[in-house]
């Protein structure tokens, strides 16, 4: 297939994405819903089939600098993949990639916005492939595992190259500059506008959500004729892996080197990801993961341009509410989701002292706590449907961080380890809560099923705790429930102060921890919990450079 | 007049302004012709009148954290100007500022949009009295004064405007989202989307550019929302002191607090930049000068945004041409205006040893060299037209640099001090030319009317020295002259592997050293000399967040 034809395939994929991220409407590219109708009769079992392929086997990628393989990845559900990658040495991988790039640089913006979005088609075709690899690295159920790690993840990756695209589209390749001169003829000159990419790219995945937050970087990256480089979480790799090849399939195809993507897979014992950053060559990084990590990164590859994705500490404010039922139901949910393992899960749930006003009457700070503990209790009281919504927990430091906070005296709710018919190793647990004390108990944060309750002197004292939380530790997401008008323009306020998106009133199918690609920004990039949005211009504008020529007519 | 008719009163040139920075062809905002005509039959005297009235006062601005009074400007004509400025007390102003920035901040972008075209139109209106400031503080001659301090200042001031009201406009206030569920009701929220201004904003003057360096980052802050606080070079405060006023009385008028846009005028002696700088409330930093300080600013401001423009060795690579008198004449008349203080002036002029080829037959290298020397002698052997192109040295470091590789026995061209009628005290010479001996000797930049001849084995060896120097020194423009398409081509391959714009066969009445709003790029953000461009996309979006907010239906 000739390159421009791939833009003009998608071609009608590309103008609606950019259509719906300045109306911000609802929309989605990729079907979230795994069904036989959308994907295919077999696409569950062919899917299952492919991943189970990889299991056991070497992942073979003919990239440069190559030097042994390495993987030891894990599955949640209580398995070895035993699956292994080409293992890299950096410094030889980072210059034939520089030496290689050119090709990739010079394309042209229809070109390689096609490439992406070819690119995110073939991924989409094989959501279940993918399904399956993300819930076994990660341990989210099945479900999420393909929503998220699926559709929702591409759908942010186009949103990405639908910003970098527009951006790009702005700048025309020639100009004619015409200037009057009076009486005399005019000064003419034609002008050139070349699209100049940074270099390498190079992005760093997590180990909970390896799709979903790498896509938005890789693809604002490679629209813009980055070469990149991508580094998974050592116990995320088989996600990434696929990524990364079917990226190369598509250039290859298209008559480019496929090594404008590579794969640099780790280990926990030999990570790559310093030497990757400190790089010379490497001028872009996308990092999700830890604030430790990330601050060093920020402080110290000062020859690239960093998005980092960091931790924080999420809080929900309760004032009162129109629908208690709807309210536990909805926090019940959210916190059970993936067992809090999302960077958006709330932490830190403030309740008045003195109790809240809902549709029933009064209720106290305990009776509040009390049905938010049994709302968690009962959606989790099935195992079957429990391990749907739960998923397995990822790695052994949250398993540890559960075992140590169920043991104090201020526990709520204990977490519960769940049954898994036939995954009988699969650590799965349920939410943790606990009553808060003081603040320095809460304020950190710590990732996964673990949350507390705070009781607050009011409402407004709810609001300044959380104003300064976000502003000193970050967060993803904010929600808030209040059937007063005014405490909700507080709490936009208190948003809009500390640099926070904020969610009124939650009680149906959408939850504070969810965002939409194309609507709903994922991160502010104005508080310590991420120094981008995911997306907007800002995250992709400064991943190329122009340079022009002019001379006269 | 109320705020949103501002807005309208400007659409047009809104509207065309956008239209011209997305085709790059010719348009500029402001005249850029000093015509009774166009500004008024006593403009010119009445400006005159204006900037005198300044001399020997106080500039009085009401504006928080004052206490006492800084300046001592000498004009590069000969005179003290006596005027002196609030001096700031900086946590004081800051805090303050920061106190009071709200409003601004929650003005809508029509608001924001409308005052900042009105304050370019009344900034446009005084351009006489702006050029007398930018004369008697910079040094440039009237001339240029006028245009490059006025109208072109202005045109790139709105340029800024354009970006970010556009990036800005990209985001609705209010969406609705409807996501259907199959036979269900669909879920329905409604979405608000808040801009959120980074912060104070703090933009460092030079003393050569005062209002055109500063324009981009003062403007495209302002529009954003944030506060400003003008920290002028201790040399060229008046432009800038005239700047911000007029801002004031634009922001009052139209009911805002006017200290959302202040003055933090200092002295050699007690320099506020680093104070300014480090400031936590200071979130976004323009910065022009030298390199030293702008890499210092990148590195410890680690709480802004920095843009800078710093020091750069711009180079021109003669290789061939078929107007041999055009190109002697454009580079002399190049290397002679405002006496090589422009941060675009070639420093270094490559030739092939050998001689290059033109419509005359072949020319030695020392043919081309003394017809360049010819060229700038003549041209400025006029000392009337000499002191109209020249204009005066604005600082003694500049000065002194002149007379000490003056004594060299490389000196192809002297310098001579040039006097001028009814300014006797005024520091006017013409360009000196130096031939080079060894790569150490120009690699470095030297400011002002110094330019090396440089002997080169070949093109291809003009063309790899170039695209070294700028990769390690920086550039911010290059020329070449060549009869070969497929030198230019190489040409244009060099500037964009280094990053910088190239103009070719500059022989009419364009120069390397100059660049056109809405068409010409100023700077490219890839090469040392600055890292960012004027004007586009990343100038500016980075300088606000955005913060939403949703509900329910």
């Amino acid at each position: 297939m000739s390159q421009s034809s791939l833009f003009s395939r998608h071609k009608e994929t590309l103008e609606k994405a950019i259509e719906v991220s300045r109306s911000r409407e609802y929309w989605s590219a990729y079907p979230e819903m795994a069904s036989p109708k959308i994907y295919g009769e077999n696409a569950n079992k062919d899917g299952e089939a492919a991943f189970k392929a990889y299991l056991g086997k070497k992942f073979d990628i003919e990239q440069p600098g190559t030097v042994g393989t390495v993987g030891s990845e894990k599955s949640p559900y209580g398995f070895d993949l035993e699956v292994t990658y080409p293992k890299v040495d950096v410094s030889q991988l980072i210059s034939e990639v520089e030496e290689l790039r050119q090709d990739w640089a010079k394309a042209s913006l229809e070109v390689r916005t096609g490439i992406c979005l070819e690119i995110l088609d073939r991924i989409n075709k094989r959501s279940f492939e993918m399904a399956f690899a993300v819930m076994h690295t990660t341990g989210q159920a099945f479900m999420m595992a393909f929503q998220a790690g699926g559709p929702h993840a591409q759908d942010r990756g186009l949103e990405a190259v639908v910003y970098a695209y527009e951006d790009m589209a702005r700048i025309p390749a020639v100009a004619r500059w015409e200037k009057p001169q009076g009486k005399r003829d005019p000064i003419v000159m034609e002008k050139h506008f070349t699209i100049i990419p940074r270099g390498i790219a190079l992005v760093i995945g997590c180990s909970t959500f390896p799709t979903w937050n790498s896509y938005p970087g890789l693809f604002a990256s490679l629209v813009t004729g980055n070469a990149v480089i991508v580094k998974p979480h050592p116990g995320g790799i088989l996600p990434l892996a696929i990524t990364v090849e079917i990226c190369r399939d598509v250039l290859k195809e298209e008559g480019f080197n496929p090594n404008i993507v590579t794969l640099a897979a780790d280990s926990v014992d030999a990570p790559l990801a310093k030497d990757l950053a400190l790089a010379p060559e490497v001028k872009l990084i996308d990092f999700t993961g830890s604030t430790g990590f990330g601050n060093w990164l920020e402080g110290n590859a000062s020859q690239a341009q960093v998005y980092t994705e960091k931790a924080g500490v999420n809080c929900v404010v309760i004032d009162s509410t129109d629908n208690f039922r709807g309210m536990v139901g909805n926090l019940a949910f959210t916190l059970s989701l993936y067992s809090g393992q999302m960077c958006t899960t709330p932490q830190n749930i403030f309740i008045p002292e003195s109790g809240i006003e809902t549709e029933d009457g009064h209720k106290s700070f305990d009776e509040v706590v009390a049905a938010l503990a049994t709302g968690v209790e009962k959606l989790n009281s099935d195992d079957g449907r429990a391990c749907a919504i739960l998923g397995a927990i990822q790695s052994e430091a949250t398993l540890n961080r559960i075992a140590e906070y169920g043991k104090g005296d201020n526990v709520v709710l204990a977490s519960r380890a769940v049954p898994m018919e036939g995954f009988d190793k699969a650590t799965i647990q349920t939410p943790l809560i606990l009553k808060a004390t003081d603040e320095s108990s809460y304020s950190a944060e710590l990732f996964g099923p673990i949350s507390y309750v705070v009781p607050s002197k009011n409402t407004a004292d709810s609001l300044s705790i959380v104003e300064n939380s976000v502003k000193n530790h970050g967060a993803l997401s904010f929600g808030i429930y209040s059937t007063s008008e005014e405490v909700l323009d507080q709490a936009e306020e208190v948003a809009c102060r500390a640099g926070v998106a904020v969610s009124f009133n939650l009680t149906g199918g959408v939850y504070v921890n969810q965002t939409a690609a194309f609507s709903d920004f994922h991160g502010t990039g104005c508080n310590p919990a991420a120094n981008a949005a995911l997306s907007d211009t800002a995250y992709v504008s400064n991943r190329y450079r122009v340079v022009q020529s002019r001379r006269h007519v």
